[in-house]
């Protein structure tokens, strides 16, 4: 197996399944984080991130995008579309593993979780109020600024990269991600949609897929906006 | 375009869309981050802040000060004023944009938020308690220690600066912040203001004129006498 | 006496002062910190692990292991068991220091704290439901991920590399521990657990040592499978 | 001026005034950080020390105790006392001033405060349960775990050791705080303890001057514990 689609693989699922696993730890009932706010699942989702990137580099992705909105950006900038496909498959993947293992974490929380809507928020987004222009809008402008300062890092050293960029999507968690639950991240939604859909959750309700295009559609068209930004400035 | 300006402006868009925007996260009405609570507010400003100046410095201004009492305060040190009414013009102007853009990731949320000081609050700030001589005091001393603070990093390598000053927002935030909000930089409270007096968003009331001039004189009267005693250690 | 077992002995002494110190200042009756929420909990856990390790290596164990899941995962990947036996009856015992020092530390809160579970969950953990086959598979992730994530950091220099080990146990505590409070380590569980047994904590109920065994299996079975897959992609 | 002398008092300034101002923040009426929770006042401290520290290096003291325990547990490792009347001294005139600050920045806020308990807890610091020897030996271990832990962290290279010696303040009051407030260091309680003493602060009681020794003995028994402990192993 090529080992930077590997990389992808491994480094998502761990993504998911640790930024996934923060809302469920804060949402389902009994849990011992249960009610745990807004500061531990925006600080879960940064941290989340910073271990996907460390893992997907051991497993062979140095570059650890994991999010297809990223891989997207990457290629406008380059021109260089030859690695997108793959990736962006080998993410939402990876996304679906990590999903199901937010399952397999908290097995017996299911059943006692009466709320379907919070249940489904284990898995994928939803927004504050339902309106498609400005969910859309929302996620793109989000996942546009995102793509915009990660190419603003330049080199940081001695290892702490992937900090920094946790810290940046702690910062458009906590700051921009009341409206949508800021998916800014295609593979993130919809690979733990389909985990949803057809793993046997106890007490499940719809996986609301008439929403799914949302957090595909705005984090695309924020990453193109942010990639034609960082080319305009070169 | 002189590239400074090009940063000073994107970068200040960039603080006060991720600044406001966890106002906003935290008070408006359904955002999914609502009664997120003080650590909330200050860790969003802070990280806002580090993101702030990696954009800055990447569109051209790596001084990235962001704020007109950074400049003044650099000013009175250098001597040089040269660039200053350039750098607090686009600063003001980033300001707004970063206001505005606020408005449109929290878009259908301005009409059910029912208080009309709650959505001022997403822009510009108020006092706790209204008493012009003590919230100019208030927020000369923020500023006079922000910039005392920023003047004693000395050199911080492997690209973690913009992180360290984060953190001094942070501490000024969380420790500062409760008498005024802790504008402790004009074009974060002026343009935002501007913002707010000029969009349509649903419900507004008044943009509160009458006191917008304290978070001017007060952060510039601190950042004066920070700048003063950093000269008279040298 | 070695002074890699007096580092391992003394640095989980340290890790598990800070780290059930955390628990007993959130739990116990009349602390200042009590009801300090999950993002505290997690919070001082990540630091009490790196503070430990920074102790540990001052003292003789630059390796800083604290955990003899981690032993047995460098174990499982180096093939050399010789140090392994000694390694982790001093993080037993020094986990039972920790504990004893929590009591001490809070010596007049026992008495008026009436929950005789909330006691014990100062000393060891109890799972939110009570499903062994579950209880076990939740420990088993959360360890694996962290020995995968642990042996993917890479060279984390200018001694900032405790520090990002204990972002990663922030982040498992944040997004996995909810289930079972996260022993991740079988010493963290046992030492206290015996502490608890022994010291005459006033009021103090059962020591539960009927679930004593999870929290040694399933870690232990995380730490074999995460270096296993960490050895197959080598 | 001695400029070791002028740093230790105005880092010692800066430290009080931000620690004890997220005390204020926290507690006093009508804040807008009210009822901030445990995690912000421990960061808040946390970062106070971080920037306390650059200050007091910027000042002239790049030793940066800002603490007769840590002067005191350097005095007992190296054998030379010739600095720690002088450095004590400048500390609690330094903290004393710092409290002072904290009066100033929120300066309305006292008189609709009606609390004195709270106001005082602006300034220094009360047990949680009062019982002398629990209180003496709680400030004891803290403080000695801190000092033994400070004395470990070995070379932390660009510019970020501040950094973590705050870390290392947010652990040690996240985790043990929460039995007498955690003092950790005479100078911290004593100074605050003269400005509300001798300050016109609106509505105050008793500055409880009874309790007074303990922060003052508990932290330097504990600093010469783990000055002991760190001189032992050398």
């Amino acid at each position: 197996m090529n080992s930077a689609l590997l990389g992808e693989f491994v480094g998502t699922a761990v993504l998911i399944f640790l930024g996934n696993g923060v809302v469920a730890t804060v949402l389902l009932k009994g849990s011992k984080g249960e009610n745990g706010g807004w500061i531990s699942i925006t600080a879960g989702w940064a941290f989340a991130v910073m271990m996907g990137i460390f893992v997907a580099t051991k497993f062979g992705s140095p570059a650890a995008h994991l999010n297809p909105a990223v891989t997207i950006a990457e290629a406008v900038k380059s021109g260089d579309w030859s690695n997108a496909l793959g990736f962006i498959l080998a993410q939402i993947l990876g996304a679906a593993l990590g999903g199901t293992l937010v399952w397999l974490q908290y097995l017996p929380h299911w059943a006692i979780t009466e709320d379907k809507g919070l249940k489904l928020a284990c898995f994928s987004t939803a927004p504050a109020i339902r309106n498609p222009f400005a969910n859309v809008l929302a996620e793109l402008l989000a996942t546009a600024i995102a793509i915009i300062a990660l190419g603003s890092f330049g080199s940081i050293e001695t290892g702490l990269g992937p900090f920094v960029v946790g810290i940046l999507v702690w910062s458009v968690g906590l700051s921009l991600g009341g409206a949508t639950g800021y998916a800014i991240n295609p593979a993130r939604d919809l690979g733990p949609r389909i985990a949803h859909a057809i793993l046997p959750i106890a007490g499940k309700g719809t996986s609301d897929w008439s929403y799914a295009w949302v957090p595909i559609v705005g984090p695309i068209l924020g990453a193109v906006l942010g990639a034609l930004v960082l080319n305009a400035i070169q």
